[in-house]
């Protein structure tokens, strides 16, 4: 497309990921007009080449194209329908309004129903949630999961694939909602894993385990996981810098177990790393970078640096190793029963999720193992991988062991609780049992 | 019995239900030596008319009865095998020995083997941990649950009458280990109510809720707990007296989830309430009351006391209610699971619990129907009680609100993400279930 070609772009909320997102267009050579509520962002717009609006209202005027990637389905409603000036009353006939905000699934099917109602359905909306942190917002190499009609999907497949990496635009099927429904399973696992690693690491500091030994054996071990790999850093830096609040992941938390309870699906994972995020907001640390969770299982610790014997020192990594992986199967588990229950495509759920934030050692080799059992598969534990026993016992070495040295082990416990009612139900317990087995626990 | 012929007793262990319980013993006649670790305790053991020993060995000798009432395993494994002056050296020949302390049923079991190996099998060991707090210690009504050989038995009967109420002397089928089974079951319920009652009130002071009127009110609901009934007044009070340390039913969380570990069986309301006791240590309040562990859920609340209209309050209040039913269903349903895990008389189970700190009105309706429900009999939700789904809707609506007020509910979220696996299992859920529905999660 020629640069005089390309149309002209509306973007509605400039924060960490919209201002990059939007200055990725500008330098693609669209026109933006971008707005924000607050004032020295759209200076800082102006600055790299974009257009600036006044409100929501005149961003949109006139554009075929409107990218709205406010915080919350509160902001979106308000910027798009409700608040002073929205959006609403200058959306051309037949624009694509794209959502890349995370919100629940029910917040956009309505927001569709709301357009219709006011007799705006001729709005091509695309339910398109993204993924990936602020530096690949402002590369365009973003994750974007992105449902909606054939035809609104047609209409924005060139600006999805501006804004997203060739091989991780997700076109998931089941129209409006599927896109937030499939961010919000992958969030399932980040929200497990960010708290995983303050819990891991944790431990790993009452054990007296040096917490960058931990670190590097961990990231080279089948305990591996994208955010410890991200998260774990930041521990060691003292939780700088701040790349993602407390209150973000609570948020997206939150959208997971409030779309639970309205479909009858339990998250019992989610929902314990949400109260350990609640209880650090009445603690006053919700702003301040989500690996500084740690505080909550370090409390009252007096310095426990020690030197080990290497032979001690591999006793206690097993620990930690135990504890994580036991933690990521059940969030594994959880995160595709979800999706089965959202009847999203497994295989689309799985290759974006191994590929993403929410990626692990153990969604990468336990995953198939589960979809396979939801298809009626062969699931008897394979010679070349761990027994579900097998992760049950070193999980609940872990969590003896934490309670021996009066530390919480809240998803670790969690986890260990759910192994078992899972175990409960099997007959023959002394045959190795594939790790999926777990996931009958959420579907018989 | 005449005053002379009553025989002599040994009384290792004096703390706030021990010196109770021996001088309960004085009063009534008998002889008895007691012996602890501290010195002031001993003094005014003598000044109410009790004898004194300076080790365990000194007081048992030449005693054909013996009360241990230390608090844990390690204590008690101390003063009778292992420590300085071992009572073992000096019990007579086929002595009573009356283990009163709440301990893992694995930990009798391996005392009477390690008797056995010592060549002391001839002693008549009694497993009977009490229940019923310090004034009836002193009163000589507690609740006592009692396991062993009927020669054991027999042969100590009369002592535990002495200590308990008429009503209250529960003999368990099994041999030792079945009473600290049997009080094991019964902590599961004293271990979510305690906490339960934190949550509530927290809950409560978060809505805007006069606490008073909230305690009143729930105590002459359907959502009633003798537990609630008991810390209630304390966490008006200040937290004082203290009158049970947070150490105290962590130490017997951890006997019930290190039970359950070992056996295989999934305690997910224990096990969450024993991580937020464990947090609490951390931040130092392990000595305080437990009524303090409200403190954990209201960080960070500004004074929120509000003049609500009696509309606006009924239906806070009914959030309150809905929550602690839903827990203490749960709760229920946890406890009689492992009771059936752990072989014990079911019907015992409840007349034990209905009538002591377990108790609550949720344990007196959903428990017959829950027991029912392992006896393969009628579970249709009968009329004159709410169904599973009534339950589960009140507990999320609760839920629903503490997560739009940011505040963490453990139990209430662990408990209402339980009911869902319940229910995801039932193929019918249109069809209002039976509340003894939730069981099926434990047992299928």
């Amino acid at each position: 497309m020629a640069a005089s070609a390309k149309p002209e772009i509306a973007f509605i909320g400039l924060g960490a990921m919209g201002f990059g997102m939007a200055t990725h267009l500008v330098k693609q050579g669209y026109a933006v007009t971008g707005f924000d509520v607050w004032p020295p962002t759209l200076e800082r717009f102006r600055a790299a080449g974009g257009n600036t609006a006044a409100t929501p209202a005149e961003a949109v005027r006139g554009c075929d194209y409107i990218v709205c990637m406010v915080a919350t389905a509160a902001q979106a409603q308000s910027v798009l329908l409700e608040g002073e000036n929205p959006a609403l009353g200058e959306i051309s006939t037949s624009a694509s309004l794209l959502l890349c905000s995370t919100v629940p699934c029910a917040y956009v099917q309505d927001l569709e129903a709301q357009l219709a109602q006011k007799g705006r359905g001729d709005v091509l909306l695309v339910d398109c949630p993204v993924s990936g942190g602020a530096a690949r917002a402002a590369d365009g190499t973003l994750s974007i999961m992105a449902g909606g009609s054939n035809k609104a999907l047609d209409k924005a497949r060139f600006l999805l694939q501006e804004l997203s990496d060739t091989s991780k635009l997700y076109v998931v099927e089941g129209g409006i909602g599927a896109g937030s429904n499939m961010k919000m399973v992958h969030q399932v696992l980040a929200a497990v894993k960010i708290l995983a690693t303050a819990e891991g690491l944790g431990f790993a500091q009452h054990l007296g385990l040096d917490l960058g030994y931990t670190y590097e054996s961990i990231q080279n071990s089948d305990a591996s996981a994208w955010m410890f790999g991200h998260r774990g850093p930041r521990v060691l830096s003292e939780f700088k810098p701040i790349a993602s609040a407390i209150t973000i992941i609570l948020k997206d938390a939150g959208i997971i177990t409030s779309e639970a309870l309205r479909v009858g699906f339990s998250t019992p994972m989610t929902g314990t790393a949400e109260q350990v995020y609640l209880s650090s907001i009445g603690r006053g640390y919700g702003a301040d970078d989500d690996s500084s969770l740690i505080r909550l299982y370090t409390e009252g610790l007096k310095d426990t640096a020690s030197s080990l014997s290497e032979d001690n020192r591999a006793k206690k990594l097993a620990l930690v190793q135990g504890l994580l992986k036991g933690i990521y199967l059940c969030g594994t588990a959880e995160s595709l029963a979800f999706a089965k229950r959202c009847h999203l495509d497994l295989d689309q759920v799985y290759d974006l999720c191994v590929n993403a934030a929410g990626g692990s050692k153990m969604l990468e080799t336990a995953g198939p193992e589960i979809i396979n059992l939801f298809r009626g598969k062969q699931t008897a534990a394979e010679a070349e991988s761990e027994s579900l026993q097998d992760v049950a016992r070193q999980l609940q070495e872990a969590v003896s062991e934490a309670q021996r040295l009066k530390m919480p082990l809240y998803l670790g416990t969690e986890a260990s609780n759910l192994i078992r009612l899972a175990l409960q139900h099997v007959p023959d317990q002394a045959q190795p049992l594939s790790r999926a087995t777990i996931a009958k626990v959420w579907a018989a």
